[in-house]
């Protein structure tokens, strides 16, 4: 402290920094070292926010009824944590700490709450849609490595709402579409039909979106397609691929937008031959997607 | 960033810190202000917390989980975020500046859940216990301002759990026992009849309990009575007394316990003459705790 902080200043100073240390002491004897080091940074951290802003007792007592008005409405369907999570970018900046950038690697994205295990599998060239409704779109790509290798038998998993904006588990008929898996070919390329992306709000009915709305936030997602890739001996990739020209790009309810993600869908007018010569009978559009994954291992947490 | 740091690493602190900027951004059109500074700083130490630790997703799956849980057990009369917030300190720490050091002003402590409105009021001298169980206990005191003078009139809340550890409102009799309130006499004098504080736990039978024993920590509060002091044109005091030689005091549950707050018990055997003369019929004992009030507004938050 400086000669010109006055000395009740500095005691009230003291009396903060003296608390932080009994709390972040209370966990040093935690079995657990891992456990220890995120609590007592969890500590640091939360103190230093309230000691900088001089959180009111009202503002506290606002932020408790807040997260339990959160896990009022958390159901096995409905998690307001993770939505909360979400809109204050702590869902994405936790998946891009655990996949770092690593050459020219795809960058990851947000999981999000609709995948859903044991997808059909179709061919490559195959439809995904399944009865989802929207614009057919041909989706083509390679998958390699960051060595250049093309990566053959990659695993892709790809899901995406209908032109309503819902995910088949969104209705309550228990249809499964706008989702499938497929292989990449020997050369590592996959082609498959689905339908153009559009956007599609987050549960804004909760304490998350009232949040939303008293700050003039936006619930909506940029349109995105959902894919994750797996490969043995590469690090799984969850992301997404958006579309060029979404007004929606800049303002992501969950900030998922990555420049490198936003494609080109090119749109075809009705009668276009298509590259498959399926008839789809209207328009359509298509995309590509090269996917590059790093090695397992690359980049991880040290 | 320095020459030594590799390309790679710096395009990845370039992302992280990006995501921080847009998150911060997304708050930019809040209309009320506060609310954005609170936001944007809330934002700020959180992703600060990920990014040092390197959180790991399965980290914080667990993270979300742990709050659905604090959600699920939480009703109107067990509050589990309060008690998150108690064991991780940031209940003190937001109460510290709130009431920030002032002259000798005594110092305040959390208020807990256990404060009941319209408590009765007793006379000077009168018995606050009312059939709580429990070492009758005698405890006088003045209050006064930071300016040395007596404040009459001055109203004491006082409150404290029976030798069972328990408040009256956790039985389920609709009993109103170890609780009134009190005035201050023309020297700012009182005085009245309790019991010697025993320790309690807090609830631990919940996700915060469960954190506590994973950490090594006690459940236990240092035993205390409880204080709350108001008088016109004075700011209001929430505190405690707590029991000199107490070995929880190093330990408290939820870093209540200040040094000034530590005060002598006296202990007097059986047949003592007590000092106004009541016959308790075994042992009692007394502190004294002077309580300093500044004005009203002194040390508000800037
Ligand atoms: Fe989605
Ligand atoms: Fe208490």
């Amino acid at each position: 402290m400086t000669a010109a902080v006055p000395p009740q200043h500095s005691e009230q100073e003291a009396r903060e920094e003296r608390l932080v240390q009994q709390v972040q002491a209370s966990f040093d004897n935690a079995p657990d070292p891992r456990l220890k080091e995120l609590l007592q940074a969890l500590t640091r951290h939360l103190h230093a926010f309230i000691r900088e802003v001089r959180l009111t007792e009202q503002e506290w007592e606002t932020a408790i009824a807040f997260l339990r008005r959160c896990g009022d409405i958390t159901t096995d369907t409905r998690q307001e944590f993770i939505l909360l999570s979400d809109v204050l970018g702590l869902s994405m900046q936790t998946i891009g700490v655990n996949h770092p950038a690593e050459g020219d690697a795809t960058e990851a994205t947000v999981f999000g709450p609709f995948f859903v295990e044991d997808s059909p599998e179709v061919p490559l060239g195959g439809d995904i849609a399944q009865g989802a409704s929207g614009e057919p779109c041909w989706v083509t790509g390679t998958v390699r490595g960051t060595d250049g290798l093309p990566i053959p038998g990659a695993r892709l998993e790809v899901w995406e709402a209908d032109d309503d904006g819902f995910y088949d588990v969104q209705y309550d008929d228990g249809r499964t579409a706008g989702r499938a898996h497929l292989f990449s070919d020997d050369d590592g390329r996959y082609r498959f039909w689905g339908v153009t992306p559009t956007p599609y709000p987050i549960p804004h009915d909760g304490p998350v979106g009232e949040l939303l709305e008293a700050v003039g936030r936006s619930p909506m997602r940029a349109a995105h397609l959902h894919f994750m890739v797996t490969a043995p001996g590469y690090r799984r990739l969850v992301t997404h691929i958006f579309v060029e020209g979404d007004e929606l790009l800049g303002s992501d309810a969950v900030f998922g937008v990555k420049d490198s993600l936003v494609q080109r869908f090119v749109r075809h007018p009705a009668g276009s031959p298509t590259p498959d010569g399926r008839q789809v009978g209207g328009p359509w559009s298509e995309v590509t997607f090269d996917i590059v994954l790093p090695p397992e291992g690359a980049g991880a947490t040290a």
